[in-house]
């Protein structure tokens, strides 16, 4: 599977500690914003149209994150998001930051669609399967 | 090994989401908020007595979590915190979270304590690791 | 007007900058939960009673805050909250932290009650009006 | 005074509340980034040299802020900074938000520049003060 997308953060004031390194948590919502922009850029629902027009969302399930370098303010940091494998209702993900070629983080998530009314996972939409899967679409869950 | 450490955190609104259950990355500022209370009540040293004082950090090098279930605004999460293992610089720890005796998240992370000025690990103190290992104190890196 | 509600905060790492002092807009977040809890406390609704029962909410129209001096973590900032004023849908309190007697920050608010669904502004419940005025309903000071 | 600066920010999924629209400590964010943006595409030196190569700060001492009307999520948020006084060792500034023309948020705030090792004011360096007033550069303190 070779779903690839790339997008660039650059560390902010907001995002350091009082080491003046990323504080872990910021890392989270730095990945959530990468995820957002490739459903907005690249999947093809914003999550405006997810969760306001759909009713849906997207909450992770498990994620599971190696930091492996600090990054500091003002560091622009590069993150590729790979797509793992794709079940009925959810996606497993790896999403890497790096900074002039220093691997800084690798995280790897699963994410579930669910009926934002109810809570419960509900299967892919096919147009989102398709894009996730743009090689070989073969509907075969992972 | 038995160290355990319990307190509790309260979902507020700056939690949660526009689904109204709380967005992952607050949540790591829970578990982080965790870790600081467990340092200051029980291992002794606060967080600004480390940082500030000490010049040392414990960065997060690893954290794996399962989301089991949403939390909502308003509720009472019941935080546990259980050491795991211990070795010369790090410490690997599980925290959990139920509401009501259901489980919301497990979450096990890797720290690393470090020499804030030169970012490279230090092995604990005595006095730490003595906290981490109360049971059988043999010094014995895991 | 006299009601006063008194409640205490840490200053956590989360909310350190790499100066080690508050981050001011993490101080907006710790204003907002002081409204939170003397909802709660006091006013006779909690914010997910507000907002998930009733939907109804409490957005902020106005804010302005000076900052007088820094906070530091390990700070104990002790909150005091004060009603200024209060109109038919609005709510002018003015909030102060301090720490050891020294004034932190004074922040002066409008809060509207609004219809979640709608936007709209809407008329305090009578039994929240009573909370904002205690003396010229009860007499009694909180 | 015709200092003026723009950046666009859009509304993300963690800048949003319960209700679905930007919870208002995460307008700070945003506003201290645009600030941030503005320093180092104009002022002529990154938060990372002001923090970490000069040691000095610019903590904001007072921020007042009308909010009115809400944003949503994905919305896409014209930021507009415009100087309004230059001080001996403050600077106050006006941040506006639009969204397709409708204003969002009016702010005005008084930053210091400080030395981060004393917390003491300090006067602003010529460079800074020639890019904070291109028109009349007298040097005149406001």
């Amino acid at each position: 599977m070779i779903v690839t997308y790339r997008t660039q953060r650059k560390v902010r004031f907001q995002h350091c500690d009082p080491a003046a390194i990323v504080f872990f948590p910021r890392y989270f919502e730095m990945i959530n914003s990468v995820v957002e922009d490739w459903f907005e850029d690249e999947v093809g629902a914003s999550f405006n149209q997810l969760h306001m027009e759909r009713r849906t969302g997207v909450p992770t399930a498990r994620i599971a994150t190696d930091f492996t370098a600090p990054s500091r303010l003002g560091d622009r940091l590069d993150f590729e998001l790979t797509v793992d494998a794709v079940g009925g209702a959810s996606l497993t993900i790896t999403i890497t930051a790096t900074c002039a070629g220093e691997l800084r983080l690798r995280s790897t998530s699963t994410l579930v669609y669910v009926d934002m009314n109810t809570g419960k996972p509900m299967p892919w939409p096919e147009d989102f399967r398709q894009r996730f899967e743009p090689e070989h679409n073969t509907g075969k869950p992972a």
